[in-house]
């Protein structure tokens, strides 16, 4: 296994036992010797449940099952499996799911369209969905509240850390728990470092609510990341809501008694996000990006993406180099609306840049000091509009490259 | 000076005077001692001109000069620096531009918007465009036909060889030539390795005629490059014809007496954009994708841009691994609409998958061989449509990462 990347956090969170959430996880010889790599998850009765997943046209088999049963919102059950993504599989790998759902519906006594299956791995082999059945009595055995680094180990593929957050949180005089984990390590090698990530909690919210707040939660945490700007066929962000709480009802997203439950989910989900760019292959530094004064939101997570992704912005933070032409190069380069005499950028809170050229008297010793740091911060302001957006990336190395060029040989 | 690239052709082409077009390469200490730095072209009376140019929302000084100018479609002179940019200085760069043309049009008696400018190099430094005019009296001196070597060498910048390719060709009865030269090697480092690209012919063709001439070879050519998908702030093609050439008069671009002449002229377009690709920075392996069956062209030439610009895949390729499942992963992030059991990839001109997965009996070995080759083909039928299109990148390596993450410091 790789060595931890240098931007972990120092150890797995404590998250608490979730009423509702029975979790076991357990080795079945997919891909990986003497190592966790499946993941068994049973919810209460009544558990509700969304989704938000891959944009790819090109998805994995276990994605087009989860995107079809999400829509009745109901969950009893999760199964994941890390060696294989069962992806570009043809029929087999619809077949293979099938068969996986079967097994598991029929352990835990439950209707198969309530039982939600995610896999992770390499791409292009027929998954021995066998193995995963034949482990299947002995995860059900082992079912219990709170095995949440058990969990997490069990989803990694080339992450080199274990990835997990929660918070605790008030809905009117109930304090409910919302915990999740989540792995990715390249964003994203679809051989192997698909971004998944479960959340649970024992609020009760109706599934179209939760729609609602893991869609919104999404757009400002795993899409508002990247490490290559590549999509996997596989990634799946599901939000599963036991209902074990006594609180007053839920009736929309918008309830005042949702305000810091909202606020607290988002704070898990970009948590979560943060850890997947921390262990971004070959990453030496967490870049923060706040685009503000765009045309609009969109608009500047479009440009701030742009920046994120261009190969040329993150190798001269890869190589300590306050390189602000690079940005401007990336902000036009996103086709968002820009005007370059308007335009201010800085690095490390210092400006550099403003009104179409560098900031008069520029002393580039400050700047040179932040880039050396492990934390960069880039703040570009457009002033042409109300548009503000945050994203996160790191930065490109000789390790990225050593990963990937070597990785299947 | 970086070593020559091993994907670089043998030598510079032979390519022959062209009527109605004189040069002079020259040095003015912009930045690289002891090497040319500025080039002058002065046109005959007549010549007329298209272009086309950067998308950039924060384009350079004299790409929107040039914009401007080439509207009215006349030219008599070209004067291109290399060693800076001109982009992101403001006022100061509109300015600088202006007095450059002035000089220009002076010395050559010409209207001033008939005097094009381009300058390539770091961004967001004053030009230094005394040390332009104060040479340019003696770049006049030398004007001369033919010294295309010379031309080709004065736009370099982080290029590792002079660009330049020519085609003679008939129209009617005539003979005319096409020649042209360029320079770019990441596509596209703002600080240094902006594409430009300037081609010349003596046939007579009107500007409204070039202007739909360029677009199509442009399309199809350098539009059809990446390196590493980043867009410089002042890339630049255009077209000069001087019409010393005495053919039939051509009133249209589909006039079937310009058949030969537009094929030739993409060829000199498409072998220029090659050698960009041949010298991007770090390649070692030159890549042609193919795409067939998409929903359109358009489409064809997205996924095949997704493909081409995909770290995961360019790495994978530095590695010399045949990893077609990154290029399934590419496909579905392009969004272009894609079947995943129709989709048939190719390495190499061996089938590696098709209908949603691994070819029954793949055998890896000549694959892995062509892997190891210089010349890398892969050919994705989508199996939706009439679509096609091809696209041309180079891998990437470690040497990318050194050039960009050190190139400033």
């Amino acid at each position: 296994m790789a060595k931890i990347s240098p931007l972990a956090p120092a150890g797995f969170p404590d998250i608490p036992a979730i009423p509702g959430v029975l979790l076991s996880a357990g080795s079945c010889g997919l891909r990986y010797e003497g190592r966790k790599d499946v993941l068994l998850a049973s919810l209460d009765k009544g558990t509700q449940v969304a989704g938000v997943f891959t944009t790819s046209k090109t998805a994995a088999a276990p994605v087009h099952w989860c995107m079809r049963s999400a829509k009745a919102g109901r969950a009893r059950a999760l199964i994941v499996n890390a060696g294989n993504a069962n992806a570009f599989t043809g029929l087999a790998g619809e077949k293979s799911v099938q068969r996986t759902v079967d097994k598991v519906a029929s352990l835990l006594d439950c209707p198969k369209s309530q039982v939600f299956v995610a896999s992770t791995g390499v791409i292009g082999e027929t998954l021995p969905d066998d193995r995963i059945r034949k482990a299947l009595g002995g995860l059900r055995k082992k079912l219990q509240p709170g095995d949440w680094p058990g969990a997490a180990s069990a989803i990694m593929t080339t992450d080199t850390f274990a990835k997990g957050a929660f918070r605790t949180v008030m809905i009117g005089d109930t304090e409910v728990t919302i915990g999740g984990i989540a792995k990715g390590s390249g964003m994203i090698a679809p051989d192997m470092a698909t971004m998944l990530s479960f959340i649970f909690t024992d609020a009760k919210i109706p599934a179209a609510v939760l729609q609602k707040l893991v869609r919104r939660g999404a757009d400002r945490s795993f899409n508002a990341i990247t490490v290559d700007g590549d999509t996997s066929t596989s990634d799946t962000v599901l939000l599963f809501a036991t209902g074990a709480a006594k609180h007053a009802k839920i009736a929309s997203a918008g309830d005042a008694k949702l305000r810091a439950f909202r606020a607290a989910l988002e704070e898990v989900m970009v948590d979560l996000a943060h850890q997947i760019v921390r262990d971004g292959e070959g990453a030496s530094k967490f870049v923060t990006v706040n685009i503000t004064g765009a045309k609009s939101a969109k608009a500047a997570r479009s440009i701030g993406l742009t920046i994120a992704n261009s190969p040329l912005v993150k190798t001269a933070i890869a190589g300590e180099d306050a390189n602000w032409g690079r940005i401007v190069m990336a902000v036009g380069k996103s086709g968002e609306e820009a005007d370059r005499d308007k335009l201010k950028i800085s690095i490390g809170g210092v400006a550099v840049a403003e009104k179409g050229m560098v900031v008069a008297g520029y002393d580039e010793a400050p700047v040179a000091k932040h880039m050396k740091g492990q934390e960069i911060d880039i703040d570009v302001d457009l002033q042409i509009g109300r548009g503000a957006a945050t994203v996160w990336t790191c930065d490109l190395t000789h390790e990225y490259i050593s990963i990937n060029a070597d990785y299947r040989s």
